[in-house]
């Protein structure tokens, strides 16, 4: 059954879209951390970054890079974090969390609830941060 | 003035050391989250990941790759997990957590403290599972 991130890829559900190549995708986290948090995907449905073959790894990670550049530009932070873990959703997702403390990046504590518009809004910021 | 890391590089003070080629190095973070904690450092002291060279970040993470699937191995956990923070040592470095939970990798709980032997025979468990 495709991920809910394939599911993102393909259309089928929505998302707000950063960023996009043949491999890879951007968007945000539905349920963020912080303002500005952002997913990092590659399009093929491996589970585990670490089985990712060496050249989607990289590829993944310069992706990511081009990115987080655009949050550092557009949103107010020390700097970008970055974050994997996939204990819930078995389709590699890099976590970019734009940080002040780090308590910004900690899994554990409760995620914002964003408004469609909100979400909207925080995704037009991002994309003109892109170069 | 030389950060921690390049002081472990360049062998002024100790650290327990998993892995080194000619652009970087894993060793164990002496504060760790959980047993198995590695950082990955790249050699040139740069301090924000994202302004790493495309080939310096790419190899960093297809080197961090290597000391990951080493713990697998060798380190009772579910997946590695990976995060960059880099508020605190200007110096980037990854971090390889071995998980079992979405809290063993909140870096705002309470550090293990680890024995030199305990940390010496973690070491020495880990470089057993490098290929």
């Amino acid at each position: 059954m495709a991920s809910i991130f394939t599911k993102i890829i393909n259309r089928e559900i929505p998302a707000e879209i950063i960023a996009e190549d043949d491999n890879y995708i951007a968007f945000l986290d539905i349920m963020p951390l912080v303002r500005g948090h952002v997913l990092v995907v590659p399009k093929a449905e491996v589970n585990y970054i670490f089985d990712l073959e060496d050249d989607v790894l990289a590829g993944l990670h310069v992706f990511a890079k081009k990115v987080a550049k655009a949050i550092d530009k557009t949103i107010k932070c020390t700097r970008v974090g970055v974050t994997v873990i996939g204990l819930e959703v078995p389709h590699v997702h890099v976590h970019l969390v734009p940080l002040r403390t780090m308590d910004d990046i900690n899994f554990t504590r409760p995620k914002l609830k964003l408004t469609q518009e909100e979400l909207a809004e925080i995704g037009e910021t991002i994309r003109k941060g892109l170069a």
